[in-house]
């Protein structure tokens, strides 16, 4: 934490920075330059949380606080040594050189519906299938999900396609019917800081895919992913869904500096939702060979067996018959970061 | 909702999009321009959920889908024939023409902290106190707040100076124990899109106190409103509380256009936080004034005996010594624009 | 300038940033932490221009490079040691505790509408003349202003009125042109950073009212201002106008967070024009209020005898015929925030 | 244009509405439906204009006005009936299935650096040679460029390797001299709303770069273009550079959604600069990758014999050395895109 004091600042005022610095049990080094003073508090990151809670910002003469360390500790590169967490999920890798194909439908609305699309995915070689049973939705009038019902078609899923299932988790009462049936539990872009539901899922130990919030920066998306392995749970996947921008031309902007830069920074891998973002299928073909270009070591995406009759995001699904095609060129973007399809040879085998 | 056809559409498109229109029941009215042809759906909100899940944007011909009627109702001025909601607390108004100064510390510290606060607020006219018991802080290595022991400070607080209590949920299951105390449950702006949560406070009948979220539109901010009237509810209070946007100098941005457009688009009462938005103390007492210049309905503020020694927040807590010289300023302001502080009366009585 | 390195950073490459600061006329002063090493690099800001200029960032070792010193001078507060600028206009203060109101046509149209103006601003107290002769327009398309011509009606609008004009200078071919007319030269939010014409007009000497671009930071406004008083030209007003957010429901943001930060960081007159932002007469009225009452030296506000015949933003425009209860209200506002209303004794008079 | 009128609007509103469109010669379309009317204003793009200049948000009766037409026309793909425009420079293609590698140092610097720098990229393969002879700086106390002295190097630069030049005008009064020397003219983000430069180069017939604004919306962006091709200049390329958003952990946010997008509303080239969103060279290869695969146009992107001596922004250069292998990856992620490298064959031969 480096404090910059004001131009005007006196010496009785750097004195009492220094003072209150020092009673938290970290070291002041005064530096002080040809217009102002800079006081250093050299410490750990507890001395760090410490000193925050000072509130220096407001003490007289103070300019500005500026912190040095990075405030999550768990889910930095360094921490972890330099070597990336790569998941296991029955057997299919997420992370390091393995790209994950997360694929499935928005919704899970009828045993036909997500049959089909499981059958078509896994055939194409996708890791993981996705579909939500539990669905959050601005409006209290839209559609919410089958629930429990969606859960035990996912379940059958899994079942006759041997693919780990992606579902998303709002509501920590339905935890448990949740965690029946879910490899990797979704925490949604709207819940990315719903603290008491991320300290569950740690303490539940079930991977987690963490979505970055709307207007989240990549620092506060690390210390959500902070709260769940604090509680011992290793396996977070992190994932770039859009944020939010001045532009009105698309839903959200796919902010795909993100990767490359979260992977400087964390350990964690880091998957790609391009259908949010996008809304509209065109999109999510060029997005997707964005994504797998940019180093992403996922793409979580909708496809949809019929999408003009889909009950939800229809328009953004990618037609099942064309998803085998899709994941052959997006494979071939991964191949250009140094990836391969995770659970491709499982698919073929 | 009105599609916009694109230019290249061809007849059997623009019909497939009509006939789509009409099979959930709305009426396809058609308009022919010397370049695009627009598509309007007639009916009412649920037609217009309707045909938003038929997922037009989807369909070949289809340039744009663009709603004409607002996708909430409860929280709309119209339906509420124009005229305001105003809350009443143990006898203080919020809303029309009572302006509500809430005031207290950011977090719940201490039996002495809190009492002395709470004397000062009431001595200076405040309408109601605020205190957090639960804090969400977005480092799990942070003060996350005294929890109960919190909540009993307040009761007593509560107890000793009459004034209602404003306190914030965040986990479902510590509801029973805030219901007990708060005469107001706030929702935090990370909290502003917990649906389930909303609903459970929607069915509690208890007044709410329903932050903007960092990122969200006035929009959204109206539909999570929703979700809580829709359970029968009819007590919320809006707050904007600052955004994100590209600017580095604070820490949020204060949107003070957001007061006067809600209060066009509904009938529910507006509150402004300056604290969290400014930082810092400089700044809360000019954002005040604006706020209550601009039409607010009210302020909610941190406020601290101590500030330096505070656990939280420090730097923009105003000190309770000043509080009535402030309280006394932002009176004046709220005058100009016709309204008088609520609770005066009761304080001076 | 602080050089923060890599927990990784070896002895090697912290040398070697010392030397390369130390090449350029710095001190490289070291502080070991915990965990990283920090370099101060202690100079002047000629040595921080210079310290930039080595691209630190890019080095090997280099975590990130934080800047201590505000990288503007002329325009600091600290540089004119805490006293204020103000301006002198034909005897018309803008700045310390005067209060500006600016007002007039969006565009000047014809010489009745812009006669009928100037008196009508002028009867309630106004201190200075608004209006465009040049208009920046998104689209090609639109009227751009009566160029010469409406510089000669604001000429005779000046003549009768006495009241000194403010006008945008757009290219900078119309630069003799503008200067015969102008008291006040403005530049517009999309030439903020239009550096060549910012050096003409500080070359110029005239007055300028310099709009904050839309998404520039307070920093980037205040160097913008500081290409204007390189060149030995003291009067400069800051103006906010709006910023880009990704809320919908208006044209622009008031950021009005501005107003008290830019008065902390710089010794320049802080104007706010509330129209452009607001796109709604209705809106104009309550950020008027709050613009005043947050610590503005002024408001700068369209107003048209005829909205609804107007050319160009008449939805924005204020009725002259409701100006006088308008400027009314904005002096209490203001008067709040310790200002009176510059020129109205002149009014008066 | 759709004017949505209030759900408490009269007939007497509806009609005064209807009356005044017609009067500009649309033809006004009433649909009403249970809740609301609205007035489809039928007509061309002058009559958009049109409509739009009156006003019609702050008329008595209306919500809101919801353009129809897109406001650019010679900028639309439907104009172009589809067909895209290739630029031609000097035998080299850009737009269509060409695929343009433009690369050179930010700024000239020396002649060795300026032929050294050609050398390398020409070998490379690069369809273009950029660099800069003045620059648009922040602040200014930095260097601004070379000026002459720098056009005349790239000239230089020109004769020995064939290249063409692109480089940026700011400053109408260098136009003569940058049109000496550049075969494309530059735009700086800064200027894409500076329009009298943009009418200038649309009369100098030069193809121009156009960059976005940093928080400009495709719809400026390409009403920007508009005014360079009214004047009957179609050689234009878009260029996506990056974007403010609340992210701090970048410069800005390198919006590659941008790329597919425009390319459904324009004919005109897409072009991406991964160097300036970046701001360091280790995010700059992801990222040209990512822009190649989503379908860019071609990349401007700069690189520096020796970065670390570099004036101006030399940790974002990739070093001339890894020009090579770095072009080899981005032609194979632009070949996923369907597009091969401009100017491969002619470097070759």
């Amino acid at each position: 934490m480096m404090i910059v004091m004001k131009e005007t600042a006196t010496e009785e005022e750097v004195e009492a920075v220094a003072a209150k610095i020092e009673r938290v049990g970290a070291r002041a080094h005064r530096i002080s330059g040809a217009r102002v003073t800079v006081i250093g508090a050299i410490g750990d990151v507890e001395h760090d949380v410490s000193v925050q809670s000072l509130g220096l910002e407001g003490q007289p003469g103070v300019d500005r606080v500026m912190p040095i360390l990075k405030p999550y500790k768990l889910a930095s590169l360094e921490m972890a040594h330099g070597e990336r967490t790569v998941l296991d999920l029955d057997g299919r890798k997420v992370g390091g050189d393995h790209f994950a194909l997360i694929a499935g439908p928005c919704t899970v609305e009828s045993r036909e519906q997500t049959l089909a699309t499981a059958r078509a995915v896994r055939d194409a070689g996708a890791t993981l299938l996705r579909g939500g049973a539990y669905k959050p939705r601005t409006s209290p009038y839209a559609f919410q999900g089958l629930g429990q019902e969606g859960l035990k078609l996912l379940a059958e899923a899994k079942e006759e396609t041997g693919l780990p299932i992606v579902t998303e988790l709002m509501d920590m009462r339905d935890m448990e019917a949740v965690l029946e049936v879910a490899d990797v539990v979704q925490i949604g872009a709207r819940n990315m800081q719903n603290y008491p539901l991320l300290a569950e899922i740690g303490r539940s130990g079930r991977p987690a895919l963490l979505k970055r919030g709307l207007s989240s920066t990549l620092e506060e998306l690390l210390m959500a992913a902070e709260y769940i392995l604090k509680e011992g749970n290793p396996n977070v996947m992190l994932c770039e869904r859009g944020i939010r921008t001045f532009e009105t031309a698309y839903r959200f902007t796919l902010d795909l500096m993100a990767v490359p830069v979260l992977k400087e920074l964390s350990h964690l891998p880091v998957i790609v939702d391009p259908s949010h973002a996008a809304g509209r299928r065109e999109l999510v073909g060029p997005l997707s060979l964005a994504a797998a270009a940019v180093g992403a070591d996922g793409i979580i995406v909708e496809t949809h067996p019929n999408p003009d009759e889909a009950i939800c995001d229809g328009p953004q699904a990618l037609r099942t018959e064309d998803f085998a095609e899709y994941a052959r060129t997006v494979e071939q973007a991964a191949a250009l970061a140094g990836k391969a399809l995770a659970g491709r040879d499982l698919a073929l085998a």
